[in-house]
């Protein structure tokens, strides 16, 4: 067997999610089908910019034709000051950003033709968002007439209104990276359990903070003191944790969430367990699969490429 | 120069302040003067129960008597169930505890006489204290009539509520710890300044959770955003990521701070700090010497010891 015997065919285009940590892309045929998905951890935060090119071609340059430059369509933090080149932000309240938006990317390889979307930016009160635009562009695609809260659950986790196809304001709350510092850096790891969580503990603290948002950061402590003195165990203490984070996160949005429909994008644990954090608190939500929806905002970047291109 | 000609006289009493980071001692003569005030970074958190003698003996062994039990009164973490002995806790409401709550432990070395006073607990909501309770003897000692709010800053801040020479409730925080864990390893290390902070960003930012404390957690994230889009400068940003932890603390006690006199258990610039914070919402509140206090807490205790033996 010889590499050409097994070499994929060249790709129509290609579409990148090039966040901070890793790199995602998909290879696209002529009729849209996906020849092929890979990743690397070359993300944004490891990358000098001289090296995303390279870090790109290592993914794709069996996917390439010669003698034509392909289309890369990009979205995430490789369009920051800090990445590849600088797609400026639009500002809410705005439509997702099309291709139109985007800025072209001088490459040395001339099979590649580079272009990366902007991120959003809201002025009052300042927020900013990197690659969550692209899943918000699939998910309106799908649903076009969709009025209500988009919720993107991770590190840092993003509540998106949505109206009449726009964005007209988010919310980033850092909760992932939170969770992630007090329950295995601060004096709570001692009593959190690093595995699962007890669901009633979760759906308590998550309704503690509806009632009363005041509470949190004497709340936080408390988890160890009452491991200590109350025994609370550590699955309960880390529904506890993940509860108080999830409820001071809905809390800040309590009314509109009563009066919204809701979707989560994300289908995973997480997505999960804020869809249970709003059951808790008497409301429902949908869960939509996050891979698919960043694809389907990459391919909705491309299809107006195509247009202006022919 | 010989060693002998340089021995400190022994000790009549040694207070101990034995925490989890460090462990400081005060060789206290006849008359109450300090005779050597000494520490370690032998913390309760690097020692194995065997460890803790030989620790104590390190900063104290030129300083005991042949012949003689020398009185070691110890407040702290080397109290825990992790520490040296466990010294179980009283319970709130409760006067600070005296030598009579103290757990004897038995030494190897027949020159110590070691007492450890327990630590206050709180039932509902769960809170526990380990060391604050002899600054709050101290401090009571000196202001027995003292009703209001005693706070002491620190990595885990603590609101102590005082009557009638009781502790009757108290609430910790974790600030200490959270702003530590924020500025320096999640993502608004990249725009928090090392050093200075911005007083003017610092007062907003109390001013903001005493009217909206729901908007913390999603408030966090902002900091980085203004950074990238709104040029919040590096001070301002540390001063606005301090202001809303202790303004998220301010804010839970809110109504006690306004209709009670509050004394702050520190001069150093973390107290001067949470005095700025409680000027900001137009309180006024003392400051004062934490490390003079703790030992007036461990002679009121020793001098409850010295009538128990005498």
């Amino acid at each position: 067997m010889t590499r050409q015997e097994h070499a994929p065919p060249a790709a129509d285009w290609i579409a990148a999610d090039w966040g901070t940590t890793n790199l995602r892309i998909w290879a696209l045929g002529k009729s849209g089908e996906t020849i092929a998905h890979r990743s690397s951890e070359k993300g944004m935060g490891k990358l000098a910019p001289g090296e995303f090119e390279p870090a790109l071609l290592e993914l794709t340059a069996d996917l390439l034709s010669e003698g034509r430059r392909t289309p890369v369509i990009v979205c995430g933090m490789a369009g920051s000051r800090q990445g590849w080149a600088e797609a400026p932000y639009l500002t809410t309240p705005c439509h997702p950003p099309t291709i139109g938006d985007a800025t072209a990317v001088t490459t040395r390889d001339s099979r590649l033709d580079v272009h990366i979307l902007p991120g959003i930016k809201q002025l009052q009160p300042a927020d900013v968002m990197r690659g969550e635009e692209t899943q918000i562009a699939g998910f309106l695609a799908a649903e076009p007439g969709f009025n209500g809260l988009l919720c993107l659950p991770g590190t840092h986790t993003k509540w998106v209104f949505l109206d009449g196809g726009r964005i007209t304001a988010f919310r980033t709350f850092m909760t992932g990276e939170l969770f992630a510092l007090l329950s295995g850096q601060s004096v709570l790891r001692h009593g959190v359990s690093q595995k699962e969580m007890d669901p009633d503990a979760f759906s308590q603290a998550v309704r503690d903070m509806a009632d009363e948002p005041v509470r949190f950061a004497a709340d936080l402590f408390g988890i160890r003191a009452a491991g200590l003195i109350a025994g609370l165990g550590p699955e309960q203490a880390r529904g506890r944790l993940s509860g108080l984070l999830i409820g001071a996160e809905l809390a800040a949005a309590r009314k509109d969430i009563a009066s919204l429909p809701v979707a989560i994008l994300g289908s995973d644990g997480l997505a999960r367990t804020y869809r249970s954090a709003l059951e808790s608190l008497g409301h429902s939500a949908r869960l939509l699969d996050a891979d698919t929806i960043t694809l389907q905002g990459l391919t909705l970047a491309h299809s107006s490429y195509a247009k202006v291109s022919s």
